[in-house]
């Protein structure tokens, strides 16, 4: 029965298209992915604005100086442009600058530019609140202990929450730093790296020098526990966990 | 008599001012910019549609397959996105699809991103344009013995036009091709290059192989006038320039 073959068959393929589906179907994966288009708009953003002011000095080099910023460069730019424009102390350094007089359709292309980079900007920003929404929809727990930025470059670096909620603790303290790592494992008398991407926590970058690994390595404990709750959707303890983890830092410090 | 000095230090300035400004002011200087800028785009853009792609795969994997080419696949995100939308062959597709079913407001944030690099492509071309424009005033006889494209990055590797009037045409025949040339002065047996930047020009790119050299030759010599003309400003000669170069490619193509 050849038909009942190709039915059945029929019928596993489905089954399998189903599962891919479902496996596909995580939406921590679109934590990764926006966590990397992130980083490289960032990469893209600077590049395109070397372009920018390079370019732009042709008819006005003192605006580098002026504004060493790079939004506060590519805002003036692209909202203003003309040297006859600026004001201000910007009105003074376009009065006596040695760049060249252009005519306007050559400023009009230097313009054009700056403000597809200053839309590059305003993607950047947006990505980076809806990145904050995923987390907070994803990894309720983790957000609320180590807040969306933290939580959303865990989980990028480890590939997946679920990845993520099968590390050891100790693994999660030093996420992120795996460059300092291998040179520990390397070399002889290079220190272990005490902390990842974890250290940009206030609790850990504000606090003293000494105290830093201890308080890492408390951090990470509380991760590991509220990435698991994360991923198997347990009830919601990111608060418990983060008055848990404030209160052993203050014993830390009480220590002296 | 104080004041008198600074008056003469008033006017030096000044006088320095003027000289720096029209030192400044060499149009030609734009060209070297924005070939710059075009080729910082061109990376930008390839990076951050690799990013599109693995982010948009979430939901709809199977349109990398069916659009290979960057800008079609930038297009048909940009412009269409929601699977359901899809007509023909990418209909079909998206229906068998194994990727993700993502509400709508998911598929809407890489749609948006889609659209930004889409504004990136049009800068791109746009500034295409005005590099032909720039080269065509700047440029004329340049742009008339090898067209806007090749003459455009002769003077941006040169650095300018006046450095690449002060060339002689065995360095025009090589520019864009350093890093063969410093294999050949570095090591034994490697042959000198033939041609560089100017190996794109069809009479050499479509001559038989045992030709190029001469051809490139050839070329170079006259690209060297040009750009001399070019830079001082001398009467156009760019058309008696092309013409000559193609009978003397036809001789050599006669004498077999």
């Amino acid at each position: 029965m050849p038909s009942k073959y190709a039915e059945l068959r029929k019928k596993a393929l489905q089954k399998t298209r189903k599962k891919l589906k479902e496996s596909m179907y995580k939406r921590d994966h679109l934590i990764v992915k926006v966590v990397r288009t992130i980083d490289e708009l960032d990469r893209t953003i600077n590049l395109l604005t070397e372009r920018l002011r390079d370019w732009y000095s042709v008819y006005f080099p003192e605006l580098e100086r002026e504004l060493p910023e790079l939004r506060d460069y590519v805002r003036a730019v692209a909202g203003t442009g003309y040297r006859e424009k600026y004001s201000g102390r910007l009105a003074e350094a376009a009065e006596k600058t040695v760049g060249a007089d252009l005519p306007d359709r050559d400023v009009e292309r230097m313009i054009g530019f700056a403000k597809r980079i200053e839309g590059l900007l305003e993607e950047r920003d947006s990505l980076v609140e809806y990145l904050e929404e995923l987390v907070s929809q994803e990894a309720p727990n983790m957000n609320a202990l180590v807040g969306p930025t933290i939580a959303a470059r865990l989980i990028s670096i480890a590939g997946s929450l679920e990845r993520l909620a099968e590390m050891p603790s100790s693994t999660i303290q030093v996420l992120g730093a795996e460059k300092a790592l291998f040179a520990h494992l390397r070399k002889k008398g290079v220190p272990s790296p005490k902390h990842g991407v974890i250290f940009s926590h206030p609790a850990i970058s504000g606090a003293k020098k000494r105290l830093r690994g201890k308080i890492a390595r408390r951090l990470a404990g509380k991760i590991a526990i509220a990435a698991k709750v994360d991923y198997f959707k347990g009830e919601f303890v990111g608060d418990k966990l983060r008055e848990e983890f404030e209160k052993e830092v203050e014993e830390l410090k009480s220590q002296k």
